[in-house]
């Protein structure tokens, strides 16, 4: 039996068969105008998707690591200052990059499962009265933890201190499916990856640049040539690329934002908080606790729930691939074997989440937790049965 | 949004993606060694799939409609008698068919919701004493009113009434879903179409013939060219067709019967069984009554449920489309308005299983039926949870 | 090493990456909206091929075998007349079903490489003067010989007979790729296929009824369920169908039409001129000689060549298989062995005709043929700049 | 009209169409037992083709252009000297990058047409007594000019000098398509990317490192993140990968890997020689120029080719795609408008070749160069038809 159930965990998400299609191209000059009608469009649409109005957009053939490297590479130099917040393994990782390439990092390591700490970012910015600090690192969602943080309060801490560094957003897994205001935070470069919010394959990443970071790229040392947005810039002003790009993605991308901006932000945003609400009702039936631990940092793209002490949380992994060919994702890092994930952004209906709650209401029955069978279910499904009747009324 | 739900109608199926690109090929020569090289196998399995080791075998462009005249213009002449019940609206169909081509029906009127009445078959062959009986129709599962019917009981009828008459049995939507027993039960004629167990688009009608029904054509006189299966035989023996034939569902259909072998009929057979109950405990759960009278008479392909009286079965399915973007059966002649139907055969899994029934539960509240939200979706629960620990002993 | 040489078999053709897309859909379900914002368009794409304003067209799955058992078994009774001239394999099959259906058939014998005998067919029509025929039979295109023949003679010769036989016109090869004008020729029954003009795989029977040939369906006694036009016309009424349709090709067929009239239906047969006579231009260089008689026989969508006297022409076909995995067609019935056919209808460019051409040369010449490498190639070449040539004036 | 011609670029390539649907996955997890089954898989296949033994081998989503800075950035130190010679735009890009990362490169300019200068390396090497060099260049096949040089002469170089360089080979335009020997070229970094011999859509460097340069890695200095090979050893080790992988293009790779060897590499070679010996032949009918300027330097994958003093070549490659909806290479850098190129690479059979010949004949006919049509075409065909003569023999 080929399983066709759809995936949970936190990207690459479920993919559209138009979006599948868009990007399975024959193969196609790049060098023709074909290309040309797909990379503006493209670029348009991710400028509306981050509602960025300044500076400049690229896709770059990589995942969201290349995005960071992209963030860091163009806009800074060997000694620079970076202050960034460890709560969860994305932030890790990015900061450990920044560490590998010779920038001076300012690290302040808070409980996976919280926010970030911007009261504390504050502070250190205050007390840089020299500017040795070049940019702030911030994570919008922990995709580890299922945290989403609080992106205009890091502007307001900069904004408070008076403080001139980049701000440097890892929108990964927040970018399309929840609020992002690029202009309106005044983020300086927002990094994310096809596969998440833009229900790609993998293979893309995607950073806007304010006027701001372009600027700081004209003086940045940190050597780069693949993530170069010079290169990139010459290219798309020539209708062309600065080596072979992935046509068929570019092609996809193009849909997607078509798609997104179709159903509206706004809408794409309702949906994902609508699905979310869903499964966090179902965790509360269960009379689990998620890991964020304040509502207002709750995700609406993921949800990593703490099993009780002494469970391995990776049983529910392995049990829900194993005989019920589904798959969710698993905790990392400070939280593996604490936490199990459902990833709920991209292409998700509500249909879709009641089988992923009700299999894995099942898998934890399986292993002997706890669960009432058909409680989250239940839970989830009052949330999306209001979710069609505010459509309907609204559409009244 | 595009939504990605599965379908819950009785046919076509859900078909997975791998069977999709089996038949979505490039055109290739149907003149090519390729054609055999997917013809032979096809057949091939399909016997496995039929259990039918003797007389010939035909796929032919069409759908189970086809695969009735198939079976009727290749054995039958102007005026032969045919014994038939009408149970549903597919035993409905090939009856009037039968009156058209000029037959001289025997029509018994069954309830809906009954099986075929196997002591009134016996009872009338026996009356039969002239012979002039040619043909039994038997509808195996009649998808309007989920009912699987007695098929080897209507080979005892004949045999204890020791009449000779073809018996010819529609397998639409019972044949690789359920059991069956092209050369146990002795069955003449044996119709089924593409797109229900074998898991493909609609678009071929396929078709056994046992050596008796072989022999019948020899003298069968209602006229045929595009059915006729004594172009098909030449075509075949010579690696051919007698016309075009659609090679991408000839290859979809060998890779089919490769899948079904490969997972095993028994477990094919025991998934189905295992789906379906967990919706017949949902159905019990929610205190509904279905359509199918008895016990013995429940499909494993479809459930047809019954709404409470003067509620429009008909609101469920169109609510169900409008609002939450997923396909049921509507209830068709003597039953609409009475049923909704639940497909349940073909590319299934549990976990797709629960989002119809959580959908349908969503749907039946949002339309004021009393329902409890989550309890269907809690009984099929333990129905399939029951499943996987039986395949896990049954592994161990 | 897989081959992705274009076919030249005159049917099915080679299919466009958008229609095999449009064809591939996932289970969607017949019942739904969707299916009648698909069926309609399609009709009336198919119409404006046809030209045809009056009757009613019909699709069923099924292949060109089909739609002459529908255009015979809704118009004619046991016993009726039929006047058809045999000029190759496909007119002698019709025929042979008329046969079959228990039609009293008048057959003109032709040689083939013979279009259809309009002089006789107006001879015989006269002779008739109680009118036993009630319908006479045309092939438009011989695709075994390669031969267009004149529709509009053959309305002319009824005419002028004072006739009232339905002209039922077998368009298979011609529909979509030659001239075809079914208002204007007062054609009754035209019949093709999906697998020709209009690029898809095969699977449906497509044919137009005119008023005429409607208003005889009403008494017309042949036996019909599977291909009745009665049912169909109920089903589309009601925006559905007699019994699961396949979805996908009708999505492909709505689409095909809008690619046809995009392109401008004139362009299209344009094209197909253009290619054809590129194809014509090569065999004249190669010294060889057409089955086709005469100039105005010669079609535009398959070129039947001739082979020297003692020479197997099917060494052709198999040795351009083998050896260069490029398909041709074979000679079929009385000029099998004499003939190999080039097809060009459907999606062709010129540079894939030439990759025919240039293999084929290959071929005849590694079989000893007395080809000069290039000389066919060359003639084709001239053909076909010059097209360019001519578009870009109309262009300009 | 769709054309559905064959690209002549010399990359991406054609490609064929069960690679495609490789490529083209639904999502699955890569967290799960399904990416180990493919990633090994596709490193053992990627391993034979490039006749690697030795080192460690890996994929990163990214271009040849990634790869290239895989190949520095793990290997080498800020201040490392290099040597390099520039004959083509792609060897003049890989000396810029390692220019913008802080190398002391060493250049050698070189007519774009000709080989690397092996007796300049050797005498360079010789005279780079307190071992300054680290690493040496070397492109193997010059995608801009259609020149392959021979690594095995400056592995030669190397050996006489006694030098201990290391040797980076870009074999993106040659590797799977000619011989290549990284074993017995003890090439130290071999970098090639997916859309060129391996017949994939552009998305993933391809990089073996022999165990000098996994040593070098140790100690080298460059940073790295997204293109470490250390954290990619980490991820491979555990069945996972450093990030997010285009599970797709992985699939995709494994089964390239699979269509090669199945093919045999002697024989895709062969065919490459095969069809590139039939345009070259067609380029002396022409009476034209190549722009390698010696026959040891004819590549077998592209094919420049110059066009009279005074025409623009791009004039070639513009009305090819305008007039004829096909794509060929224009010229780059030094050579722009100078020369045209012909892809001929990857997925292409003698049939494709003889189209896009024909088709390039037309198009200089149009613009007035003086070409006699089918020349060309004649010229390849003597080639293509001697190469079915000899595989038959071969067979018998």
């Amino acid at each position: 039996m080929i399983a066709q159930n759809p995936v949970f965990i936190p990207g690459p998400t479920n993919i559209p068969e138009v979006i599948r299609r868009a990007c399975d191209l024959p193969t196609i000059d790049h060098r023709s105008p074909f290309f040309a009608s797909v990379l503006h469009p493209a670029i348009d649409g991710v400028r509306k998707v981050l509602k960025q109005s300044n500076g400049e957009t690229y896709m770059i053939p990589g995942t969201g690591t290349g995005g960071w490297e992209t963030a860091i590479a163009n806009t800074l130099s060997p000694g620079d200052g970076i202050l960034a917040a460890r709560n969860g393994m994305f932030s890790h990782k990015w900061i450990d990059m920044c560490k590998r390439f010779g920038l001076d990092v300012t690290q302040i390591d808070v409980t996976w499962g919280e926010g970030l700490p911007v009261a504390r970012y504050e502070e250190i910015l205050r007390a840089d009265k020299d500017g040795k600090i070049k940019a702030v690192l911030a994570t919008h969602n922990e995709t580890a933890t299922g945290v989403v943080s609080d992106i205009a309060g890091v502007r307001k801490a900069l904004d408070a201190a008076g403080h001139g560094a980049l701000l440097l957003v890892d929108g990964v897994s927040s970018i399309g499916s929840m609020p992002f205001e690029f202009d309106e935070w005044r983020v300086d470069v927002a990094v994310t990856g096809s596969q998440k919010g833009f229900m790609l394959p993998a293979g893309l990443a995607i950073i806007g640049f304010s006027d701001k970071a372009v600027a700081a790229s004209k003086t940045a040392r940190l050597p780069r040539t693949y993530f170069s947005i010079d290169d990139m810039r010459k290219g798309y002003a020539a209708n062309g690329y600065p080596y072979t790009p992935p046509v068929g993605l570019f092609n996809g991308l193009k849909l997607s934002t078509e798609m997104l901006l179709a159903e509206g932000l706004d809408n794409v945003f309702a949906r994902h908080a609508r699905i979310a609400g869903g499964i966090r009702a179902a965790v509360n039936a269960w009379g689990m606790k998620l890991c964020a631990v304040r509502p207002e940092l709750y995700s609406n793209t993921v949800t990593a729930i703490r099993t009780p002490e002494g469970f391995d949380a990776g049983r529910v992994v392995a049990h829900a691939h194993k005989d019920y060919a589904m798959a969710f994702g698993a905790g990392l890092g400070d939280v593996a074997g604490k936490v199990f994930r459902i990833g709920h952004l991209g292409m998700m209906t509500d249909s879709m989440a009641l089988s992923g709650i009700a299999t894995v209401e099942m898998v934890m029955a399986d292993l002997g937790l706890d669960i009432t069978l058909g409680s989250g279910v239940a839970a989830a499904q009052a949330v999306y049965r209001k979710g069609v009747t505010e459509k309907r009324m609204a559409a009244e």
